[in-house]
């Protein structure tokens, strides 16, 4: 597993030397100069797409929720200045980048046509529709999930599998923002009472505690208003293999590690 | 939570008087009479496409497989007459039927269009390709899956929650056959080595015991030749409402609760 790990790692590192905008434009259609880049129409542009931005498909309670985090993304201060708020938005984008395969060998075909389990579908709304938000004062972590239509597990609810996957996909960044890269080790999840397909829930995340290379993390999912418990999950552990300081940038690589073409 | 699981579990109850024709055929489209139907090209036929079966995207190790549990499905006597082997092939279909909402209001769009999380993606090869078989006798379910390119978590590798979601699936359908129709109410997942994109590994549950309403399964991902452990998960509970004494029945509905429209 170590040796797994130490490859899935070098790739991480990979990212540390790349800005964004090298990330951006790993993939520029190769029939295309970089001038018609330009002008091309939205669904060929190399531009990624943020999926952490609302879309005509996210409903009323999603849209709330989101106002109510990104408003506290930015303050104006008396002066009229804009400076960092309390919280902070999280983009999310679909794809690996090319060259970031841990090591591992894939053929060429998996690996340019590889995408982030939670956004490989192109239909808005159909599947996950979620942003994350991350408090780093309060070291808490907030997601706002829509469940689509083509999640189903019991008849008319959301599948375990999926809720599982937002929770990983949670506490994973919650943890790469607390310690670095990091692989999860553990997931122990209580599913306490269904979700219907179509409704908004909340994600929260906070630390448990940091035990040299394994972050704890629990993290529960309710309705909107808090009031009833969905699932939670307590002590996931995730497994950091280098200790890096700085949490923030790592949080960015994450981000950027996935780019659009979809 | 009672009150949610009660709901769902009336919904799965509803499927006890169904016999799978009637199911197939509960979406015929509106504007074919009967006898068309029969005639419709496969795109537009009404009969459920069963996911279990191989397709052109599978791999060799998904193929040979296949073929080791499936050859032991039916045995043939000295007489020369078949019968039942000491392994099951699970049929797989893609959706739940229409009216099994489980009581829950879904809106008429969410409800048509509703697919399971597991075979939501039409192109072949891209995502979970599965077979599920249970041996009856030894109280074993085996799991042969394959992952697709788009269900990337770390780069190169498939998302933990795409790992969650196959053992959510192979360990509550073993529990549905064990026990009944159930709702998963724990699952405790051990992350050992990552699973390459592309790569096929063998999915084994057991079970562990039965306390009243909860069974208890335990889980364990292995490449194809059992040498390398990628995941465990120990004493996952799924919780039956109504005890049923034919699971074997039960099993059969829990397949036919999903036919396929795509």
């Amino acid at each position: 597993m170590a040796g797994s790990l130490g490859r899935l790692f070098r790739g991480f590192q990979s990212f540390t030397s790349l800005p964004a905008t090298r990330a951006q434009l790993s993939h520029p259609p190769a029939f295309f100069s970089s001038r018609t880049m330009v002008t091309l129409p939205s669904f060929l542009s190399s531009k990624p797409r943020d999926f952490s931005l609302p879309n005509s498909s996210w409903g009323p309670e999603m849209l709330r929720l989101y106002e109510l985090y990104n408003s506290q993304c930015e303050v104006e201060t008396e002066g009229g200045e804009k400076q960092e708020g309390s919280w902070q938005r999280l983009p999310s984008y679909n794809r690996s980048l090319k060259f970031a395969t841990g090591g591992v060998y894939l053929s060429k075909i998996i690996q340019s046509k590889a995408r982030l389990f939670t956004r490989n579908i192109r239909e808005q709304g159909a599947a996950f529709e979620y942003v994350l938000f991350n408090n780093k004062e309060e070291q808490r972590c907030v997601g706002i999930f829509q469940a689509g239509h083509l999640l189903e597990g019991p008849p008319g609810h959301v599948h375990g599998g999926a809720i599982a996957t937002m929770i990983d996909t949670v506490t994973g960044t919650h943890a790469t923002i607390l310690s670095g890269p990091v692989m999860t080790a553990n997931l122990n999840i209580n599913y306490r009472s269904p979700i219907p397909l179509g409704s908004t829930v909340l994600i929260e995340s906070s630390l448990d505690t940091k035990e040299g290379r394994k972050t704890f993390i629990s993290c529960k999912v309710t309705s909107t208003d808090s009031s009833k418990l969905h699932t939670e999950s307590t002590g996931d552990v995730h497994l950091n293999k280098h200790s890096l300081s700085d949490g923030t940038f790592l949080c960015h690589i994450f981000s950027v590690s996935h780019i659009s073409t979809l």
